[in-house]
């Protein structure tokens, strides 16, 4: 199948998912239910959730699960942009061209937004009732693999050094590694592992390993593409202003490395990503697609 | 055994619990981690905790896998209470004495440290190796209890109408009732569930209807109590200053039923309280007991 029409097919699937999820939650508190759609709707890339379902499909295990779980992934990582962007942290206004949550909602609901995000992941993930096929065994261990991810020793893990590192003008690139592999890169990881683990069976067990490698190496390439486009990506496209790290002061694979390096570190890092797939054969086009597909990209 | 003796025993279970963790967890970030240690170890009363353990022991659970639950459950509430203290939301200096998280740490880390604790607890849910005899199938419903008690349907959705309503003069006893039955009501009796689940038996679905509502009706009560020690209360014992609910406005179960009823509301909630007891007989005790020492508690 065309990679194009296989990241449309994986993208609607959790796209559903998020609609339906939305539909299902019936409490008097509008607005908090609101400021948690308004985040989770903004469309984006659902890089994540494709992940998880391109895992899960390689592995063979049941689709739907996988989308469902796919939801969960998603829910996470939309609470850690709410509450990055919030004015003690990033203190952003836009994200995906529209103001950012807490500008909408206010900080107070976007906080527990935030918070109802993350515990709606946890709640989505041990809701048997959600799921056809996968097992309890499987459903905590995914529990398991999302919480360290996105817990002290993975995502914000990475931002505390991230908020450590915007106090110092002389960031190494080994600190910036660390931040992105952190506050990044763990959730990147987390998606390949957690599509495997829904498959919990003998292909999962023997591709875990070979796709969080990948991974690792997707995420990093994903992350110096980003700084590359806060240089020379279109505003009207990437929908936040471009330029704002240089203004800001913060250190990223551009101003480490230089234009031309970033770009050469780029490519590296993509190929590397792609030769990781060899084992897989056929089974690796969509990631190796993937990745070529996140280097193009132009938001 | 004597209640005050059961109760320190624990007390002092998941405070181990507690101490074990953080020095198992090995990460650069030193700050986030030293602010999420100083928010969980404030000490405080461990009702939640102890109710998970109490809960479990009645139904013959494994104690050590009991206290582990309950080492999640004071994770998940203290996540709470630093979100609840951050100056977007009741902007509170003091908290047991001590100044609250953002006072000491920063808004930013204090932030990350209540996301940080409410990733661990599902993290510490998850771990198998934590456990001697629990299965997946009942930690996977753990997960789902606690999830729901800490989200939306639970304590945030309580949280949003306490916001809504401190923008309001006129709050009704339906809606004050409302908020506590949510923002603390709904963690009060996960503990109680998420005790009976640990146990994973027949007794543990026997217990589980019976705790539940005993809880409702205790958790009711702390908060009656908790307004009025906001009155009376002695400011060197509480370990923050009293009046602030007059002074800032808000409503209490005080100021809408005047000290008298409430107190009279207080006592008949305890006495509701200990009257669902009934079935569980001499293994209600501890349950009944801690009904009477919260009724009489002054902190």
């Amino acid at each position: 199948m065309d990679f194009n029409e296989q990241y449309d097919i994986y993208l609607k699937a959790v796209e559903k998912k998020i609609e339906e999820y939305f539909k299902s939650l019936n409490i008097p508190q509008k607005n908090v239910l609101d400021a948690m759609k308004y985040a989770i709707t903004a469309g984006g890339k659902r890089l994540r959730p494709v992940l998880v379902q391109a895992a899960a499909e390689v592995c063979g295990a049941d689709m739907e699960d996988a989308a469902t779980v796919a939801l969960a992934m998603e829910c996470v990582h939309n609470y850690s942009l709410i509450h990055d962007d919030l004015p003690c942290m990033d203190n952003d206004d836009l994200r995906r061209g529209r103001p950012t949550c807490h500008k909408v909602f206010g900080e107070d609901i976007a906080l527990l937004a935030g918070d109802g995000l993350l515990n709606s992941a946890f709640e989505i993930l041990s809701d048997k009732s959600r799921y056809k096929s996968i097992s309890d065994k499987a459903l905590l261990k995914i529990v398991r693999c999302l919480s360290v991810a996105s817990g002290v020793f993975g995502m914000i893990g990475g931002q505390v050094v991230d908020l450590e590192c915007e106090k110092c003008n002389d960031v190494t690139l080994e600190e910036l590694s660390y931040i992105h592999a952190n506050k990044t890169g763990a959730l990147i990881r987390g998606a390949v592992k957690c599509g495997c683990l829904c498959a919990d069976n003998d292909k999962g067990n023997e591709y875990i390993d070979i796709l969080d490698n990948f991974a690792e190496k997707l995420g990093l390439a994903f992350q110096i593409k980003d700084d590359i486009l806060d240089f020379e990506g279109d505003e009207a496209v990437l929908g936040k202003p471009i330029g704002s790290d240089e203004k800001s002061g913060k250190s990223t694979y551009v101003t480490i490395l230089g234009m031309d390096s970033a770009k050469e570190y780029l490519d590296k890092c993509t190929q590397e990503a792609k030769a990781v797939l060899e084992p897989l054969g056929e089974k690796g086009e969509f990631f190796s697609c993937l990745a070529d597909y996140l280097l193009k990209r132009n938001y």
